[in-house]
């Protein structure tokens, strides 16, 4: 459940305009981009509040409030670089497939650009995507191209004890270890049998260009359903490991603990972010003709077709919305929907997916 | 390879002559047991090395020197309590099955004795078991009765998601994650993949009596051939994830960190400690009529057959040591191996196995 602070007396800007952006393969009608009505302002909002870096100029990730697109646009599509953006040589690059497999092998960009072709639209948000802390903007939903990860795997024969592919990639960075300092490279793991269930990807493509340096030129790995983490940028190896990979993105960061209660008492669990956890997240909220508010966002899942969005203002009545799930289970899905007018003054709108 | 130091110019006291103790299903001949051959005293033994903790007068670990037993008696075999050895009532003690599973449901402690019942003879040592540390004394073979864990688990009927067993544990402590504090239960997991392959039980039996309250009373948990951490003690519940439990004792201990070259780089690789590599241990050095060392200690797998213990005096040569391999993959073997006498003076005997 996603709460979000709206100032309902005030009601300053209008949205602009916005012009349907390419749409390719799912088409959303009109009435689910911002319409002519009158926007409400959100109160969670810092005055400082950008997603442009002021000494990149580059956008980092998405103001959920001019969301506009299906696709979200490269310089749109937020970027998390653990030990920043190396710069890959694609001539020299190659790919490593090594560790418990019986045919070792190297790829070229070339050779892999050869094999079979495949996109996956895919929505993904970081493990570390919060509203409070920074306004869901660590989400997109892009189109990747690449070839398909597993057979690449599989024509490597992992030997019989490989439990998981650890993901290299060539960014590195020092980290403190108990007592002692190691350079290390960023990686994850996933294990083989997840990798056979999954429909990942080595992508080279983003919405149709190559990579950007930012989003992990010259092949990242894409996991749809994963969270970012999973989706390794600057990849530069695949390693078949008997065991489980710890490295510090796979088993300290990315790591989430619950509570739950199990009779009188609280456990508490640490688990490793893995897939995405059906969640809904509030784009705008804007006035209809007759006062009535009409509530827009994005909903995704890890691919668990999404059975519901419902939304709150206070602890009102949730109110069912209307959802246009597109035909690919990865893609983020839009909803609306539409709750009486509230009294003047400042409201919680709040939303929940299922 | 594992290396002592021998002060060889000294052979103080003669090893007791001992009498085989039970070895049931596997009898080591004599010449595996100290002999009344001089003992050559080692000089990596502190002055106040003790496996007696002197305030529970119990051992806390087995003082290979005294090695004469197939079978490690239970006040000889190592204990790691991380969080205290609690007071479990079996009268109230039940086992849950639950999380990822179609049908949960709790065992009483005869319900699961009514179970299959099964034996596993093995040996494991911890994770941290160092010569130089603490002088190997972290390891142990025993003889565990109990109930195979497998079949509990597919009778729980696991959903499609379910990744992983988490083997939690009665034993709880506090532990401080990232900025706050939270109580946590001892646990462990493994892959149901991983679960498939062992021979894992509940046991309820060490070496034909009841488990003492020290080696997880009323059950734990033993995995033949992983290392001792897996083998969870006071267990209580068994939930099926499907997520990676990313809990202290799976993912921050017992994590290892080791260096590997790749080309002109050290890459640096930290992965949980699993099933136990495969590792020799001098317990005795002594020197036969005519001045040649015996030295003698035991080897150990994750079941996969010892192939070879080789010893070294300094940088000498390396002799083939002689083993008798049980006919249980999972209980370590003994070795024994002839060396020339070297000059007199202060040596270093490894042994390595593979």
């Amino acid at each position: 459940m996603i709460s979000r602070r709206s100032l309902l007396q005030q009601a300053g800007f209008a949205s602009a305009a916005l012009a349907m952006s390419e749409l390719p393969g799912f088409a959303f009608p009109g009435e689910w981009l911002h319409s002519q009505e009158e926007v409400v302002p959100f109160t969670d909002v810092p005055e400082n509040f950008t997603t442009i870096n002021a000494q990149t100029k580059r956008v980092s990730g998405l103001d959920l409030r001019q969301l506009n697109a299906f696709l979200t646009p490269e310089n749109n599509f937020f970027v998390v670089a653990h030990y920043g953006v190396p710069t890959v040589d694609a001539a020299t690059w190659k790919l490593d497939v090594r560790g418990r497999v019986a045919n070792p092998r190297s790829y070229t960009l070339d050779e892999l650009k050869k094999r079979t072709r495949a996109q996956r639209e895919c929505s993904f948000e970081c493990g570390g995507n919060r509203a409070p802390a920074i306004l869901n903007r660590m989400i997109g939903n892009a189109r990747w191209t690449g070839t398909p990860l597993a057979p690449i795997i599989q024509e490597a024969k992992p030997t019989a004890d490989a439990l998981e592919v650890v993901l290299w990639g060539a960014d590195e960075g020092e980290e403190q270890i108990r007592t002692e300092k190691f350079r290390q490279n960023f990686a994850r793991s996933m294990t083989l049998n997840d990798l056979a269930k999954s429909d990942a990807i080595l992508a080279w493509e983003m919405n149709g260009q190559p990579l950007t340096a930012e989003h992990g030129f010259p092949v990242r790995v894409v996991v749809p359903g994963w969270y970012g983490v999973q989706n390794v940028k600057w990849l530069n190896s695949l390693e078949l490991s008997a065991d489980r990979f710890m490295g510090r993105f796979q088993a300290r960061d990315y790591v989430t603990i619950m509570g739950r209660q199990n009779g009188d008492k609280t456990e508490w669990v640490e688990t490793s972010v893995t897939k995405i956890r059906t969640k809904s997240m509030i784009a705008t909220v804007t006035r209809r003709p007759g006062g009535a508010l009409s509530v827009f966002g994005v909903a995704l899942t890890d691919g668990t077709p999404l059975k519901s969005v419902d939304v709150q203002i206070d602890e009102g009545p949730w109110v069912a919305a209307k959802i246009d799930t597109p035909p690919n289970p990865y893609a983020w899905s839009w909803f609306r929907a539409e709750v009486p007018a509230p009294s003047a003054g400042a409201h919680t709108v709040a939303s929940k997916a299922t």
